[in-house]
């Protein structure tokens, strides 16, 4: 077992994936059944939707709590393929809302096709991890995945009412990021810990933790990361009109007049030739990319501590170095 | 009672409604609660989409077929405010997908607002009768209901994939209304039946030929009737480029010189300026509305068929008039 020890730093996705890695394997089949219809033409556009496939965070999570407790079986399988389903019906919709072009280096389904197809792929997948889930008799998922998607739903349409409001408080902020992101992860984790007989609000308070951190670098990396490391071009959020967190902590900190000089820049967020520079260096000197680490770490903690309790498991040390992964990445 | 006798002519929906009044109400109250979210400025567009409601069809169908067999509980009442969710959920998905402007009389949520929006409307409101069914714990509904749903995604995907084709056939084409229109339909009659106590297999049959035949009607209207009384344009779906009954029984019935003028005009179909009255034209000299009204009435029968054997009952003659009404309908 090649499981490195918590608290080692950057840890790879490969490293911690280690003691459900066979699972994974059948999660991905499950997918991939789901996902390859009968219809001729959607062949190509589910090939093309399998090259643009993910890391499997959430299945990888949801597959370790419950391997916390006892081996897997078919019931975290199923549930782990529902999760990346939901996931991915998810991202198409996000697609078309915030016009993406460019997903892990590859043009969006919306962008090779239409949004139309983006739209309806979606609800195909969507429905389809519930017919999984009814199929299957998992009650427990589908209460709580049912759920999880609404929230997400209400999160993203408050989100759609919000944009351009320069005025988004650090509270409404991680108010969207929860209920758009981590209320996911949350699912994922407490169904996996239900599966598992672990204390399920232990785990879902993990995953709603590691949710948060997991938004937050997200939103960072649009500042930070590179088109090469994303597989998607920097700023891309910053010129939709979110307003995140590195921007509300630098905006916080920054005296009047240069608040004032960074919202003009903010306003006129859509033509920014040459101007990036100066936004990125607003938000470093006036501590918004501090800030922002600092928060992610802060909740990163919050996970593991949610954890304690929980006795010594491979599965549980991978869980513990999915934080650090999410803290540490660069895409 | 005031329940005309089946085969009575054009009956209107308020009198088949009879049976169920009372639980309608209580169907509207619980959708309303659905429907009104916590977002002030949502409220707005809540409102809209309340102006902008339907004839609570499936809602009406699931609860006759439940009364048939037992008075109606919260279950029914639960499940029917799921399946309005569900259908209106489609509806917001479809004015995307479809480009619609205007239903009801009234501009669609896309036209006023955005297709974002619509999008993300539809996605909340699928999603929150996924959690008004799993909190109530109907499991039997919830199987049913994710079918259902996965085969309208299903069927509209196969509709995009085949928009522009004029060599649809007419299995193609009743393959498509199955899955979009009929399957919601039918799972709303299945699930009242199962409430109900009787025989759901029964009832599902009678709500797939009802639905059938609906769509058909539906198809027909496009055609035939006026904007005024379809609160929308028509020929809306013929300019979309689909290929509905009308054209494909006047296509087959054509000699080979009409045909190849019939399909000029329709493939000119996005610039008709003047050529409306051709295309009618076309469609009646071909028997394309007189073959089409006498298959919307084979289902009709069909439906009523699947209901014998049930014992009679003020419930069971609404559902009964529920056939007359679907195909005599003019909106």
């Amino acid at each position: 077992m090649a499981v490195m020890k918590p608290g080692t730093r950057a840890p790879d996705l490969a490293t911690l994936q280690e003691p459900v890695r066979e699972a994974l394997g059948d999660v991905q089949r499950v997918f991939l059944e789901a996902v390859q219809t009968d219809l001729v033409r959607m062949n190509e556009v589910s090939e093309h939707l399998l090259l643009q496939q993910g890391k499997k965070l959430r299945p990888t999570l949801l597959l370790l709590a419950a391997r916390i407790g006892r081996p897997i079986g078919p019931e975290a399988i199923k549930a782990g393929a529902a999760v990346e389903l939901i996931h991915t019906a998810t991202l198409l919709h996000d697609d078309v809302i915030d016009e993406n072009w460019v997903r892990r280096g590859l043009p969006t389904i919306n962008a090779k096709w239409n949004n139309h197809l983006s739209l309806i792929l979606g609800d195909y997948l969507y429905s389809r991890a519930f017919v999984l889930l009814t199929d299957g008799g998992l009650w427990d998922a589908l209460r709580i995945l049912s759920r999880a998607t609404h929230t997400m739903s209400e999160g993203e349409m408050l989100q759609i009412l919000r944009t351009d409001h320069l005025d988004v408080s650090e509270e409404e902020y991680v108010s969207f990021i929860r209920d758009k992101t981590a209320s996911l992860i949350a699912a994922s984790c407490e169904i996996g810990g239900r599966i598992g007989g672990l204390d399920a609000e232990r785990l879902a308070r993990f995953g709603m933790n590691l949710g948060i951190a997991f938004q937050i670098v997200d939103d960072l990396l649009d500042f930070t990361g590179t088109e090469a490391s994303l597989g998607k071009p920097v700023g891309n959020d910053f010129r939709a009109g979110k307003v995140t967190l590195p921007v509300i902590a630098a905006l916080r900190n920054a005296p009047a007049e240069q608040r004032r000089v960074a919202r003009e820049l903010l306003r006129g967020r859509e033509s920014l030739n040459g101007q990036w520079g100066e936004v990125l260096a607003f938000i470093d000197r006036y501590g918004g990319t501090e800030y922002t680490m600092r928060e992610a770490a802060r909740h990163g903690e919050e996970a593991k501590r949610a954890l304690a309790g929980i006795g010594a498991s491979a599965a549980r040390d991978s869980l513990e170095l999915a934080v650090d992964f999410v803290i540490s990445r660069r895409n």
